[in-house]
């Protein structure tokens, strides 16, 4: 299934994108696309529903954050080899891991806004993992089960306020609107080998990132097996797993993102995400 | 006022600390202590009660964290001067930020949870903020009125995990109940001067730290205002401000946490937290 969000910002109704590509209205059936309605039991019911009852909803809709109230937002760092070879980073011996503040969070295609003060605005495409199941202590064997489904995440980054301004990369990844996921949340069930997706970004048309999730060091398996050593991961946190080579910062010179900038990324059965860069004052405006 | 959250972990009743020590239910008027709660209009609401009218509860009942559902646990780092003094480091220039996982929060006498494979389990006393009303690009002369009130935090940390585990510290900062918070909302009319609250913390009786806000390098107001530069900060999240000498890893030799170990922290006007530390198996017993 490919669960999703439409309606403006606050007020979004849970849907589904049913097999014909028509948006269906769930909010009958579930109060929003939460913790609540990705359990295991719940998406199962989800799947036995007649979705040619439910009612359409217009396609031109605005689409939000494929998962509500998001509890956690867990981003695993340098998880491509391909990468950390771009960058001569040594490749981990563990997951490298930092936070994305949950307000950061936004629709697939809303604008990015470039703060006050951004010089080095930079992109990422990510993997994202949907928690369906709350655990800790998760054995990398039972690891799937806690997956609800994955999603597209463009892990937009402040160079500047990440590696500048202190030895944490907190400032720099956790800006309002850094953190656009969506545009759908799709099942586990649905991706067949969730470590050979290709992925891209572009950036005005020209295509920066070009990989593929088989360059991955520590698998989403692995990951949530990991993260569960350190805390709780619970239904409705999102992790996102790290980005393949083309990040801005790793250009020569370095390319960074400009008010007016088009950015489009996607991951092969996740959907495509399209943003434009704007300045803070224009977003408020 | 003091503000707090009464009753078994996840059923917690929102109640408030009369002038005389008596517990008063306020489940009628609020549905939690929560965003909504604790906005500047409805503690002014809570302010206008009679609260003689409320049922009293019964003082024995666990008390929980002092927010519900909190969006954000922003940390600021080496806030303290003669803290930074201690270890050699250099008064930082501006504040260092970091995450505690929001699954890490719990109430203020709850036992803490020593992860499996921890070592190095140490102690913070620290003063938290608690945002009342949402804000980006807050002028520090606006910050105070976006400030619920205060209360005290035991930024509970894994040396181990933070330090020995990659570059970044949130492994060792978020695991679960690392983020004891409370007893107490206490409203910010009720602290006459926020740069001024002695604070310690005791491990089995011998106290470790002993210190006071006065010797804060950036103050509560300048730190809304700060993060308000990365982040919009919104109602309810939960912000703590750095920690005075004493803390284990400064002993020489280091001192860590066991099982079995007692710990005492109190802020003046705050109240006071106990926890007794717990292997994760026994917590799980």
């Amino acid at each position: 299934m490919k669960l999703l969000r439409v309606g403006p910002k606050g007020q979004e109704k849970p849907a589904l994108l049913d097999e014909q590509g028509i948006i269906r209205d769930l909010s009958t059936v579930v109060d929003d696309i939460n913790a609540d309605a990705i359990s295991p039991e719940n998406l199962e019911k989800l799947r036995q529903l007649n979705l040619s009852e439910f009612p359409q909803l217009d396609k031109s809709l605005r689409i939000g954050a494929c998962v509500a109230n998001v509890g956690k937002f867990v981003c695993v760092g340098l998880n491509y080899a391909d990468h950390a070879a771009e960058t001569g980073a040594e490749i981990p011996s563990e997951p490298e891991v930092f936070n994305k503040w949950t307000s950061a969070i936004c629709g697939p295609n809303d604008n990015i806004i470039k703060p006050k003060n951004s010089s080095k605005l930079d992109w990422e495409v990510e993997l994202g993992i949907v928690i369906g199941k709350s655990g800790r202590y998760i054995d990398e064997s039972e690891a799937e089960t806690h997956i609800a489904g994955y999603c597209v995440v463009n892990d937009v980054s402040e160079r500047n306020f990440q590696l500048e301004r202190g030895c944490q990369w907190d400032k720099g990844k956790g800006c309002d609107t850094f953190g656009p996921i969506g545009p759908w949340l799709v099942t586990r069930d649905e991706i067949d080998n969730v470590l050979n997706l290709s992925m891209y970004l572009e950036v005005n048309g020209k295509r920066y990132q070009d990989g593929n999730s088989e360059t991955m060091i520590f698998s989403p398996n692995y990951i949530v097996s990991y993260l569960s050593q350190f805390m709780s991961l619970e239904a409705g946190d999102i992790i996102t797993t790290g980005t393949p080579p083309g990040v801005g910062l790793g250009q020569t010179p370095p390319v960074y993102l400009n008010a007016g900038d088009q950015i489009e990324l996607s991951i092969q059965g996740l959907g495509r995400q399209q943003q434009t860069v704007v300045e803070y004052s224009e977003a408020e405006a």
